[in-house]
């Protein structure tokens, strides 16, 4: 019933990409019959990460990094991922905000994903939705990130390439260790690079990655101007020859199994909480609760208690 | 043979407290120890939580509270919250930056925790070394993150009171939403407030504040400058007024019990793991690689042949 739906999703039309990433985060019955059939197809996309402190310029870079791929003829999704509130269980930001100014190219799918609060849920789901955009066929697809913390940390492990933006006055030695993006780049920009401190960065910069040993990679640091697309050609040029590095390095395949490998011990921990949490155990630590018990029984007798009931 | 480390424990000796902490990170057998000591202890301290984005002035926040809390001859513990860097598996931040004004006061206890990379590790990390603080008898456990991300959302279920800080420039009402800090907020801080700008995002944030519906804590607006000292005894107010608010709300418990819930889904699902992975089974996944199988079978046959395994 839903080879239909394939045949839309293949000819990337968008209301139906849109389907299929609420079915994932969602969990449907659509989610199923997708995974089965994307499991299955060997990855041909490159996932570039975008990461960096707020108001580095993140979107810019990223807006113009799909105007030249476009150039260069290739189709792009971009995923950008949301602190989710913890309140209203959704995006904050939403689709609603950003302006695509790609809405009537068909080969371009810009999306904005929620991360999820639950452990280990939002790697996961980011994974799962690039690789439906991969089994579709969408040669690159940039994830975009808000912030630093958490949701950075675990999207580097989703993607091939991580570019991490910095802009002129992030030079602060510390503040860059405090945003901890240090160590984690393929790739670093300095946007907004027409602001004096820009050189003062490129050497702070520079001096911290001579301290990078036994890596056969050496990050490059690129200056951009994003919105004047000054430094966009070389920040491209510098995806290509990364690209060729992981080609010989045999780098996507082992980015890919590391991708699946957490896909099996997520799917594992997954199966294991549905078992365990029947309804049964889940009473029993509300009326624990309502009865003010705790204080007066540790954690494993709470525990044993609760692995003996079914 | 713990009894004498309680003791020191007990009487604020800072190496020990720093030892200890260093146990429940590393998960040694003096972990064990003061878990079971621990955890029968009736929660006493406020746990007040410090997030913003980065450069709104956090530590100098938490600095002055501090030395209001200790005017009014309170105890306090600050613990700031790093982002981890993936490849150091090691606090970026660290102990060693971090001025610490307060050397040579037995009773203030100062220090950065790297968050952890792995899936509901940090929030259950952060939890077990703030109840260590609590059992010690801290009057006031202040946590400060760094950041906008994953992080600040879990530390926000791990705090009795959420003090949210921005600058005037935050006052972009997409940049606050991107943020993800609305919603979240028991208390608001417009730090630097002498800045222009100040009274615009003060309105902003009231205009918000009164879509908040079905609270019954409508959050406070506090201007401050905090490295002149303005405005914290006002903040000092609001955080006692929000104390008495939790008390008469039966707050605490609340939020005690919420801790322990997931103490106890996060401990359930260690348990699991480590009991799971047995060497047969890392190895048959290593080998699955290993060979290249990849692609050709599915997540949930591996998952199956996973399980046949003992």
């Amino acid at each position: 019933m839903y080879e239909n739906f394939l045949e839309n999703l293949k000819s990337k039309k968008h209301n139906f990409i849109a389907k299929a990433i609420s079915a994932i985060e969602n969990d449907t019955e659509l989610k199923a019959f997708l995974l089965s059939k994307i499991q299955f197809k060997k990855s041909t996309s490159i996932r570039i990460g975008i990461t960096g402190p707020p108001g580095a310029g993140k979107s810019s870079i990223t807006n113009r990094l799909i105007k030249k791929y476009r150039s260069e003829n290739k189709t792009v999704c971009a995923l950008l991922v949301d602190p989710t509130s913890p309140f209203s269980n959704g995006s904050v930001l939403g689709d609603r905000i950003r302006i695509n100014q790609f809405y009537d190219d068909k080969e371009v799918f810009i999306r904005s994903l929620a991360s999820r609060g639950s452990k280990g849920g939002l790697s996961y789901d980011i994974d799962t939705i690039a690789d439906l955009i991969d089994f579709i066929g969408f040669d690159i697809i940039i994830i975009e990130t808000v912030g630093v913390g958490q949701i950075e940390l675990d999207v580097i492990e989703s993607v091939d390439s991580v570019v991490v933006v910095l802009v002129p006055e992030s030079g602060d030695d510390i503040q860059i260790m405090k945003a901890g993006l240090i160590e984690i780049a393929d790739l670093y920009v300095i946007n907004k690079s027409e602001r004096e401190d820009a050189d003062k960065l490129f050497i702070i910069l520079t001096n911290m990655l001579q301290l990078v040993k036994n890596k056969k990679w050496i990050p490059e640091i690129i200056k951009t101007v994003a919105i004047e697309n000054i430094g966009i050609d070389e920040l491209y040029k510098n995806l290509e020859k990364h690209k060729k590095f992981l080609l010989d390095s045999d780098g996507f395949d082992f980015k890919n199994n590391k991708r699946f490998i957490k896909k099996i011990k997520n799917e594992i921990v997954k199966n294991f909480e549905d078992s365990f949490w029947t309804s049964n155990r889940l009473n029993f630590i509300e009326d624990f609760f309502r009865k003010k018990k705790i204080q007066k029984i540790s954690l494993s007798s709470i525990i044993k208690k609760l692995k003996d009931i079914s």
